[in-house]
């Protein structure tokens, strides 16, 4: 398989290096640097003409410069004679701007995925898009890949399972996911509801579904910064749950995220590496995971041309 | 004239202010500001609904997130229903990157062109780009304007003119420039010439053409970090030249520019504001020329479907 070729950029390193343990291949040789004036400057140190190049890459903070050095990562491999590019973005960046919620505001999750198609990628590999419908913005294959699994495995080695537990969706949009973590874990699920019920008046939370007395495990998408999600912990105890837990797949995790995660009722938050997390953003409450194996696995078999939907059973 | 809009993003308000004040307009109402994660969020404030929309906006640094505001922006008029979207680059960022000059090198300034017209632009009007050639990257109509007369009416203000002065180009690639300019002023021109008799062996640097006892103007397009037009300023007060002036277009003057420029022989550095100086890179030695008249006349003629090519005469 020598001509299956990884490269990793500048996001999340440590993160491309495993998934290139993983399928046991050297990470490609390339050079992406900045010229004084700020502009990057990307050099492919190896011969990539005839080879199925996967480029690693997550756009996530500093979100215009990752993704630029993407870009300009494809231009250059389409422009050395790759035989198909495949970009593996564990964070999609810009995936909540997905429609116009107000008149002429951009949809910028679709502009990124035209930028993608028009600088030459011929496929994406994704993780936990924030709308499934992202996938439906590309007229290229995309290969939408789910970390739930891997968070419930956590969660199950620690011996939490069954109706001792509950899964709970910290808002209506995200009740599928809960509603498979419920289903692996056989637990039941609560959603929080929240509503405003005049215009102007504060938003009131309450809890659907029984908390009491259980382990409660909060599954969400993306934490940002986990305003909505330790605001729901709090309740979740008020309520009369033993202890709670949160988990998402991608630790955005800006401004007083932190701070307010240390400061929350919150038990342990489980995220992925998806977002390489900076020193000032690591806490003792928190645990990260590896979606490396899920990657490698994914890789391998777009590059077998074997189907890749047999990796969520 | 209630149909043509123009609108300022973030990298250089002041000269879209004055471009619109030439035209006799007020800019369009628009915020573009951070979400906490850092992504860009713009809102367009009023109606364009059928309009011919400009947007002003310089690729300079930080040159990835002043391209991305410029997409994303055109992605909102798009989607707003733009008669035109006309975009006004004063400066060209990647306009270097425009070739292959090593194997496996991206050509950005192909990428840029293609992600401005994926997005939606309808017409670039951009200014002395660092390669003509660049208008070729563009599949819509580019006005290709030029600062020179600009630079020349300030010197000829100063009484500068005829035999006495020499233009000097401080590479091969900027002769034409040069030439133009010394037409204009009825003076010679002469050429910095480098060259590396061996490979691994330094550069010389010697002057083709007589500056000898003569006030002496460099141009060129850009000027970045300065390195090239301090050591040729140095050299042609050395051969002889009485003073010696610089000039650019596009004031890059990354690194150790401002540095260099006030240590050097340069009596004067003339710049445009294609590029905004931010407070530290201001310097005595430093002139900086107004664009706002011939782009405000660019954007009148291209909105009432004139030419622009008499705007060189
Ligand atoms: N980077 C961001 N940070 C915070 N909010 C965002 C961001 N991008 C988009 N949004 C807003 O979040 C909303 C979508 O979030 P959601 O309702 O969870 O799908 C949109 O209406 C956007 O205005
Ligand atoms: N932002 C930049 N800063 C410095 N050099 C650059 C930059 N972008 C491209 N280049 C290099 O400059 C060369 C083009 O400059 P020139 O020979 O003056 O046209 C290219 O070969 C690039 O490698």
């Amino acid at each position: 398989n020598d001509k299956l070729k990884i490269f990793s950029l500048n996001s999340n390193e440590s993160l491309a290096q495993e998934v290139a343990d993983e399928i046991g291949r050297p990470l490609g040789k390339c050079s992406v640097k900045r010229f004084s004036d700020g502009e990057i400057q990307i050099n492919i140190e190896e011969s990539i003409r005839g080879c199925d190049v996967f480029v690693i890459q997550s756009t996530s903070n500093p979100v215009n410069d990752n993704l630029m050095e993407l870009l300009i990562m494809i231009d250059a491999l389409m422009r050395a004679s790759a035989r198909s590019i495949n970009v593996v973005m564990p964070y999609y960046g810009y995936a909540r701007q997905d429609r116009k919620a107000r008149s002429r505001e951009p949809i910028t999750a679709k502009l990124v995925a035209n930028l993608l198609e028009k600088a030459g990628a011929d496929r994406v590999i994704a993780i936990d898009l924030h709308a499934p419908q992202i996938q439906g913005f590309f007229d290229i294959p995309i290969d939408h890949l789910v970390a739930e699994p891997i968070l419930t495995e956590y969660f199950k080695s620690k011996g939490l399972e069954g109706n001792e537990l509950v899964i709970v969706s910290p808002d209506h949009g995200g009740v599928t996911r809960a509603r498979k973590m419920a289903d692996r874990m056989k637990a039941p699920i609560a959603i929080i509801d929240k509503r405003r019920p005049r215009p102007n008046v504060a938003e009131v939370m309450s809890i659907v579904g029984n908390v009491e007395g259980k382990t409660a495990i909060l599954i969400d998408d993306i934490i940002d910064t986990a305003g909505t999600i330790t605001i729901a912990a709090n309740a979740i105890i008020e309520s009369g749950a033993k202890e709670v837990y949160a988990c998402c797949t991608h630790p955005v995790l800006s401004g007083p995220a932190i701070e307010r995660i240390d400061n929350s009722q919150i038990k342990e938050l489980v995220i992925t590496n998806s977002i390489e997390l900076p020193e000032n953003k690591k806490s003792a409450k928190i645990k990260q995971l590896s979606i490396a194996k899920l990657l490698g696995e994914a890789v391998i078999r777009v590059f077998e041309e074997k189907s890749v939907s047999t990796l969520f059973e």
